[in-house]
């Protein structure tokens, strides 16, 4: 549905207004003179529906649809949830003894313009619809049904339409649908409506039913069985009756729905108590609820009534939706006010990277681009660390009064950290040396990027008054070139070449090329950096990393892979990808900002870790076994990434959540993806397999997951990635 | 290069008003009152851009480039083609005696913020490049300091560059960046610009120069050479000098630019001439070219000085940009007017349609929805036509004094056919019985779709008073139902179920199935429709038919072919493509509402035409061969088609561009694709060899084209759409 309906058309300003007055003056007369209207904003803002019943519908109700629509509109219900055979054949009661002929779907279009059935009416399969029902006539007979009424949503150009489940397992039901979201060139939104409670379940039986059947689980196996099709179409619908279910109230259970794409809620009117004005309102724990998973102002609210109150007092209509709308219209707010709250999040503006998925970048094998030099330099608080660093560093060394000390800048981009270089030692001297016997440093750069080179020249000219030597050169050639033009040895040399999982950009392959340069006495800044993991679930990172397409215009684009475009024979390039588009997609490491995710465990876990200079020239290849115990029903998408740095003794950047560097935007997390969805149960262990391969042209991780159930019983993912085929970093 | 150049931030806004005020009063002091100012507004809308030459860089402006662009603001230049490498590097001379060393590329980025450079600058690559000279040695030199220029406009984010095509055939450039654009993950717009006349060609010989050598073949044989990336982003600029060549003056000549992606012009100075109150302004034949192309206000105009007077008289400059923004500036209104001048084409926002695919419908295999029915039923035109063609057969039946007549309305959809069929009674009763011994329509409304069958029993309760029939049932069936249900036959049979190339939709089929019910007598409505095809030309339209691609939630969406949506070995839906997906693409028809292309025929042709009743059961398969005479050197990328339907007698509808029914937008023309576009020369022919054929379960077309040189030499390109894999329509 979508953010802005059509009801205003149908509901004329006028009552509105005239109705918005009559609640204000019932619940604040205050708010009437701010401008903007709080309540006003709120019902603008936060879109509540209404639920057709047998209560308040009749026969006449499929052919008077608009005035229908029209009256609730005065309640302020932005939306109607209404049968789309129409109320008759809704409600309709199969009889077992005679022939079963439901009434025919008689919900004619022509009552509304097309918009308006777009975006007022969700349309809702009839509730007699049972395609998982024990009985073969009538499962038959419903599926005959279901099909019907799909072409019906499809025929009115609904955008939204609702089918509620009424059983823990609804196969039949799940591959009818899964066939037509996939195969059927319409678009809209199905609500998959979940019971209240498992015990309403048709097939709730008290002896078989385990810890392991809850709602969660009702709708991943629906959704499983759709193969996860994407979140936008198919989606979730909690309903919420006057007994909350243990799963809706204990929070490390009900923040998995912030992994599911949750549409919203649909609420019992039972459920409602009388608040201390005498005013309908929610309870506290549903309150809670609703508070703890209003994500955004894009969730729906629904009132199903369960009695016919409403019939004999009228305005309880309006006060159950004025009280569903109180009880998240400040939810949305504090979350505005989080996003961007440091002047980087602000100049990076990044809210826009949500989820986004990123391809972290390969600056050893692609040349960085201005733009994102400059973004990077945006950063401030980076580069201050750096040069606390450096200051640092320069403190021990100058402990002895020597007079020069000869740094390298390994990678020097467009050069932001040899000023914060020149810069300490600006500060060093007016500190340590008070005016008098300066220690001069005396910098290089090195530099590969030749269209950075322009820069370095120009900076060198105009800020650095020329006391920078620029070189132009991979650093792992710079052995050579320093023997052969006679510099120095560096006392110091200074590299930022760190990835989102640290080593991934290859800064150990790259600092391991100065080595045979260094001195014994040679400080690295960095000094060592550490990748950490934490098991992660999320529907739609899954499903976005998966939905990746290769437009034609990028079909000969290189992919991440070991594999590089080629001529084919009609004399065109192509990038062939032998390992099939699907497990291209999800055999790579991303870089996204995560968003609509939770982490399964409390904490991270280190997977890697390398320590500069590698005097020893230690091999660059790792593995590591990282365990996590599992404390609840999930499903595990992968991995989020993070590393932390220690650039000079106590000075550290760092990206894991437990130590992130308050206020650094300059990395998002990585994310390492499984092939599937990995299910696991509350006290299951699961183990990330992950190794870090090295060969001549480059570096790879080829990663799995065992899964490890109480009984000992254990299950291996495949190997992701093998021999580098969708994610390889070239040297 | 984006319609927004953020050239405001560099100008301040009121040296831009105080100028544009000078202007005004030195050309006409009247539009100083009128409001928005129509210079201001030329100002805003057209684009003019400063080419920067020898005669107005020095080595200065490399490092000045801010102070540089901010001068050519006052002037209106909104943008400037600049040399990507810098002005030192641009002008260097190669010596052939010494050793080759161009100047450095040395153009910092810092000098302005990276939104300046991506919106204001276009790149040019220096001048003394020249991939494809005949000398290797600085052939070779040319290719490497072309790739370090394409790289460093990367680096600096540009969005548009420029490459000056200096020679008849460019093989090795085009080899380069044919590489490039397809490889390389930075999307830019390139400018391929043509010299003035092929004259000027370093590769001109005067005794080799054939008729077939023009600057149209210059640029098709890059872009082909460039296997025909996007028009978006890769694009053609004419330079204009003082003499145009006759390609650039003969009417059919110059269309063909209008197939082509034209981005703009290169106007040299030299050119201008002097008006009567003394300004500069162009001579007539540059205007006339000028307007002619001016499609849109997308295009670009860019000076290029080729004198230096405007070195002593600097009012120059600004009276150049205000010349060439009065040259289009009322092209634009022409064309705005004309765009949506029906009612019609108003209420269906035809303009959004503009060269967008569409597939055809396939009514009969496929059910349509409401918001299409709603969709058709806007254009009343061609509901009043069919209720004049049943009220003359009504007038020819009812002259023998009969009370009554059945009517078929066969494929009645939501029924706006049926309303005029009423109507028509009415009228003739009005007209032709004077109120006296009336003649009474007995309607049926045969109609398939389940859904549009609800509609058509809410229209017989509340619009035709239960006057109708309504029969859920497939018109084949037809036949058979009246036999069981005492149907009387009819006396008119009426149908709307013509698609865009006339039998594409299958009428001739449906329409047969209902014959054996017939009598000897019975009107069909429409009696005949015949198809036609021009050929035409469109880069656009084939780069767009071919980059069609598959997103991965439709991967198992039923393709428009003979195959279906099948589950594969891990239970999930697919659609295969065993064709490949470009081949699926072109062999397929399209709907499409034509703009950016020109027809290569003065006149259609016809294809196959049908006549109705089929008494005899004529077959339905067809086959035709039908030959136009090339009259230019130009691409034919497929065939337009179109139909026209004769309903009774004289009334007729038709969208065959000669006789198209004024203001009905039901049908867009059909496209008819080739695989490669085909190159033709002037004296040409080319025969579309076309078949239509049926089996148990669909009809396909089959069709490829003969090109016959004026020497006989016969090429054939080959069958597209074989047994219909691409293109089918069911039965």
């Amino acid at each position: 549905m979508s953010n802005r309906t059509y009801a205003d058309e149908l509901f004329p300003q006028e009552v509105i207004e005239q109705h918005e007055e009559e609640m204000d003056i019932s619940t604040n007369s205050v708010v009437l003179v701010s401008s903007p209207n709080p309540v006003e904003e709120a019902n603008a803002r936060i879109h509540v529906g209404w639920m057709t019943t047998r209560l308040d519908a009749n026969e006449n109700s499929d052919r008077q649809i608009a005035a229908y629509c029209t009256e609730l509109g005065k309640f302020k219900y932005n939306f109607v949830v209404f049968p789309i055979g129409g109320v008759v054949r809704a409600y309709w009661k199969p009889s077992e003894s005679i022939e079963i002929h439901p009434p025919c779907i008689d919900l004619p279009d022509v009552q509304l313009s097309n918009s308006l059935w777009e975006t007022y009416i969700n349309g809702k399969i009839s509730e007699w619809i049972d395609c998982d029902s024990p009985d073969p006539l009538f499962a038959a007979l419903s599926e005959e049904h279901l099909l019907k009424e799909l072409n019906y949503v499809c025929y009115m150009g609904l955008q939204t339409m609702t089918i509620e489940l009424k059983r823990i397992s609804s196969p039949k039901t799940s591959a009818i649908l899964n066939k037509w979201i996939w195969t059927r060139n319409t678009r809209f939104t199905v609500w998959i409506q979940l019971p209240a409670a498992i015990e309403k379940c048709l097939d709730y039986d008290g002896s078989t039913a385990t810890a392991s059947s809850d709602l969660w689980t009702i709708w991943s196996d629906f959704r499983n069985q759709c193969n996860n099709f994407s979140g936008v179409y198919l989606q979730v619908v909690l309903s919420l009756g006057a007994n909350l279910p243990d799963e809706l109230i204990e929070s490390k259970l009900v923040e998995r729905w912030k992994a599911e794409p949750l549409a919203g809620f649909v609420v019992e009117s039972e459920l409602f108590v009388t608040g201390r004005h005498g005013e309908a309102c929610l309870p506290n724990a549903h309150l809670l609820l609703l508070k703890s998973l209003w994500s955004s102002d894009s969730l729906r609210l629904v009132l199903r009534a369960t009695t016919d109150t409403f019939k004999y007092n009228m305005t309880i209509k309006s006060e159950y939706s004025l009280a569903l709308r109180q009880a998240v219209r400040d939810v949305h707010f504090r979350r505005r006010r989080d996003d961007g709250s440091t002047d980087s999040a602000h100049s990076l503006n990044v809210g826009e990277y949500r989820d986004v998925l990123q391809a972290p970048l390969q600056p050893l094998s692609e040349n960085l681009d201005s733009g994102v030099y400059n973004t990077f330099e945006q950063d401030k608080l980076k580069y201050e660390v750096y040069g606390e660093a450096v200051e640092g560093a320069l403190k021990d060394l100058g402990a002895d009064g020597r007079r020069q000390c000869i740094v390298y800048l390994l990678g020097g981009g467009r050069g932001p950290i040899g000023t914060k270089i020149l810069r300490a030692e600006k500060e060093y001297n007016l500190k340590f040396r008070a005016g008098k016997d300066p220690l001069k440093v005396k910098l290089y750069i090195v530099e590969k990027n030749p269209n950075a080179i322009v820069t370095l020249k120009f900076m060198n000219a105009r800020t650095w008054k020329r006391r920078v030597t620029i070189v132009e050169s991979d650093m792992r050639s710079l052995p050579g070139i320093a023997r052969d033009r006679g510099f120095e040895q560096p006392d110091i040399i200074v590299s930022e070449l760190l990835g989102s999982f640290g080593d991934n950009e290859l800064s150990p392959e790259c600092l391991d090329g100065v080595t045979e340069f260094l001195k014994p006495t040679t400080i690295s800044i960095p000094q060592k950096y550490t990748s950490y993991v934490a098991p992660i679930m999320s529907s739609h990172l899954h499903q976005t990393i998966r939905a990746q397409s290769i437009p034609f215009l990028s079909r000969a684009l290189p992919a991440h892979g070991r594999g590089e475009p080629e001529l084919d024979e009609e004399g065109t390039w192509v990038q062939r990808y032998p390992q099939g588009h699907v497990r291209n997609n999800m055999d790579q490491i991303y870089v996204v900002f995560l968003s609509k995710y939770i982490a399964l465990a409390d904490k991270t876990k280190p997977v890697f870790t390398f320590d500069h200079p590698n005097f020893q020239n230690t091999t660059n290849e790792r593995s590591n076994c990282i365990e996590f115990k599992m404390d609840r029903n999930a499903d595990v998408m992968g991995f989020a990434g993070y590393f932390d740095l220690q650039l000079y003794k106590n000075i550290m950047l760092s990206i894991e959540p437990s130590t992130h560097t308050s206020g650094m935007m300059s990395w998002f997390p990585a994310v390492i993806p499984l092939r599937h969805q990995l299910r696991v149960a509350n006290g299951d262990k699961i183990r990330l397999k992950i190794e870090r391969k090295v060969d001549a042209k480059g570096v790879w991780y080829e990663w799995c997951v065992e899964l490890e159930k109480p009984t000992g019983e254990i299950t291996t993912t495949p190997v992701q990635n093998p021999n580098g085929e969708s994610y390889y970093m070239r040297m």
